[in-house]
């Protein structure tokens, strides 16, 4: 079996990591590097610059994904993707993202120093906007590319500003010239921290990710009635932050009812007029469900609006819930994931199968690529903050995986 | 019975009342006159032009308190005093304040039309600050004429734009001569709306005001852990949100144990990082009680804190409850209520006994003075909201009653 005595550079990819870190520092330690930006711009290039250095071609679409290509032996095969996105949240960490696209690079890296050649050429991507805090749609390059989103639309998307998705690509340069559209590809491998407490808590240095959750998203508005606290009888109440902490409470017993698999969270919450000696008159708030197992989320879909919709007119404060999503469960494919166990196993790390809970690219890329995806732990759980945390070992541990599984991938026989 | 039959003039009243409402009127019907910006002040100056139209002498104190004085024929008798506000909620009503006011300023018309010495003086007052919407701090003008806030702390408190009160007093030339300071006064009366429903609901046109109630006011901060909402499993949650909800159904339940004299209210509430893919790591929140009964409250005060940290605990989400301030039931006096009670009874109005619910400048000059209230039922219980509405035969019915009340006081055998 090829690569199992060939080692990535963990210095280096921890080197490289911290460099793409500086671009967008923020005082805390975290990183805001916001999609289609001036930061993100001197992100990219510092990428650019890197990947030219390593002699691969750069090709860029017209969503500004990047595809960084090495070409394999064999002209007629279809490459091997891997990569993640450079993109940040606004108080984001350093390595939601960063890490697989580094990583990628760092496998890249190792091949040019180990003299390999594979049979199928590989393809290093950075994704245009995984993170959707700017424009308001996550996953906009994956989800373009995958044509989920239709171009034209992603195209007259506005940030705060006005500014739109396509002056912003054009500002930094990155409107490329190919076509935002799937091009047959081998497998796509992502590896990325898990932005979740199971690994670190378990003591595993990798996770198998066999799949992404199902989801179900609502947006909800509770009305009540405005009425002053202190003269307003219980009988007379309408109290739409009432109703709305029942149903928070709903939300959790139906997560809990559905053990260590079900996810149910209500995360927003806005209270109107919100003045201390007022009875509210109307929350809005979102819920979503997330679970491994699509008919668990049909399930859900289907009681928990009946039960919501129970506990407002107990309330006396009519409930209006709109569903926003639903996301079928997306299974990884079986013979990339096998890759993964492969290699951890060979490699004696200690690792367990996953779901995905978060959204990422290769949920996306899944629908037309044979797709797989590497976790690695990251401290306390945490994401999206800029306390955001991992070690180097853990860093080297998710690339060496990646380059195996990558490596395997592109010198199977066909 | 002197006044028996003696009539205030309602058309008077009314267009009074709407010439009122046209400073600092608002597009949706409501009135936005904010203490001592320049809009009080012209409130203000209306008001005073009305009382020196009558002959009325004008006394202004520190805190800007307004006193129109109308002489007796004994000069060794207190005064009787009457009055409310003219401020205003930013988004308030008509009738709010402006009613006990301008139904006082009816009372003095009315005694000069028919020609009536009272053996005590008279004294039409209008108090600074009510609302507390511009300083954080309600019923300002008569806590310091009360002595219940120090007037050089009162002078220091600012608004958003960093205005000291003093300032503001001095830019609208209304930091009087005047001690703010209790001066002895015989009673006083306070006519205003309910600002609740049971008036409307029970077709009673007086509430006769007995007191008002106990209250104790808690900020509450619950203290969990941010986490993603796809990744992070049931057993590793501590949703700050979760733990606030069955905080809030707590509230509701120990309210509704009480009956119908219960009040127990979460009025204001924020989620941190209210971010709809996060657990949320902190909620915090308001809670109020209030009740007629002292005592009620003081049990309230032990149980609350109680219950909510076994909540807490349970949800593994640490809670920080602070009490603000706990105060006592403020009963009136026997005597001026009975006044307001004979008024109504020989009027032949509908009346009930009532206990104030919200706070009045009434609650705090009872703490030196006789004091009674006088409520009016108000449409659908709005209050501080632009769609505050009283019919105008309402306000004509509690004019009457406390013209009634004022002049047997005034006229009482020492």
């Amino acid at each position: 079996m090829s690569g199992t005595n060939h080692r990535i550079d963990g210095k280096r990819l921890w080197d490289s990591l911290m460099a793409m870190a500086e671009i967008g520092a923020t005082p805390k330690g975290g990183v805001k590097r916001l999609t289609l930006t001036e930061v993100d711009q001197r992100g990219r290039q510092r990428f650019a610059a890197w990947c030219e250095a390593l002699g691969l071609t750069m090709r860029v679409d017209a969503i500004g994904n990047m595809f960084a290509r090495r070409e394999g032996r064999d002209p007629t095969r279809l490459p091997v993707l891997l990569g993640s996105h450079l993109d940040s949240q606004p108080s984001g960490g350093k390595f939601d993202g960063a890490l697989g696209v580094i990583a990628g690079l760092e496998v890249m890296r190792s091949l040019n120093d180990l003299g390999i050649t594979t049979e199928a050429p590989i393809e290093l991507v950075n994704w245009t906007d995984e993170e959707g805090s700017r424009f308001g749609h996550s996953l906009m390059g994956s989800g373009a590319w995958a044509g989920i989103y239709p171009l034209d639309k992603v195209y007259g998307l506005r940030d705060v500003d006005g500014v739109t998705v396509e002056d912003a690509l054009n500002a930094i340069g990155y409107k490329g010239e190919a076509p935002a559209a799937p091009f047959p590809a081998d497998a796509y491998f992502e590896l990325h921290i898990e932005q979740g407490p199971i690994l670190e808590r378990e003591a595993r240095q990798i996770g198998i990710v066999t799949g992404a959750q199902a989801q179900v998203w609502y947006d909800a508005v509770v009305t009540g009635q405005d009425a002053h606290a202190g003269t307003t009888p219980p009988s007379a109440r309408r109290d739409a932050l009432v109703c709305a902490a029942r149903i928070i409470d709903l939300v959790d017993r139906m997560m809990r009812a559905r053990g260590e698999d079900g996810r149910g969270t209500v995360g927003q919450l806005h209270v109107l007029p919100n003045s201390r000696n007022v009875v509210p008159g109307e929350v809005r708030f979102s819920v979503e469900f997330r679970h491994p197992d699509t008919a668990e989320i049909d399930r859900l879909a289907a009681q928990f609006p009946r039960e919501a919709g129970f506990i407002a007119r107990d309330c006396g404060t009519p409930l209006q819930l709109t569903e926003l999503f639903r996301l079928p469960a997306q299974p990884f494919d079986p013979g990339c994931v096998d890759l993964v166990r492969q290699a951890a196993a060979r490699l004696g790390l200690p690792a367990r199968e996953i779901v995905s809970g978060a959204g990422h690219d290769a949920v996306y890329v899944a629908r037309s690529v044979p797709t797989a995806m590497i976790f690695t732990p990251c401290k306390d759980g945490l994401s999206h903050n800029e306390a955001e945390s991992i070690e180097p070992g853990e860093a080297e541990a998710g690339c060496q995986v990646l380059f195996e599984a990558v490596l395997a991938r592109a010198n199977r026989a066909l």
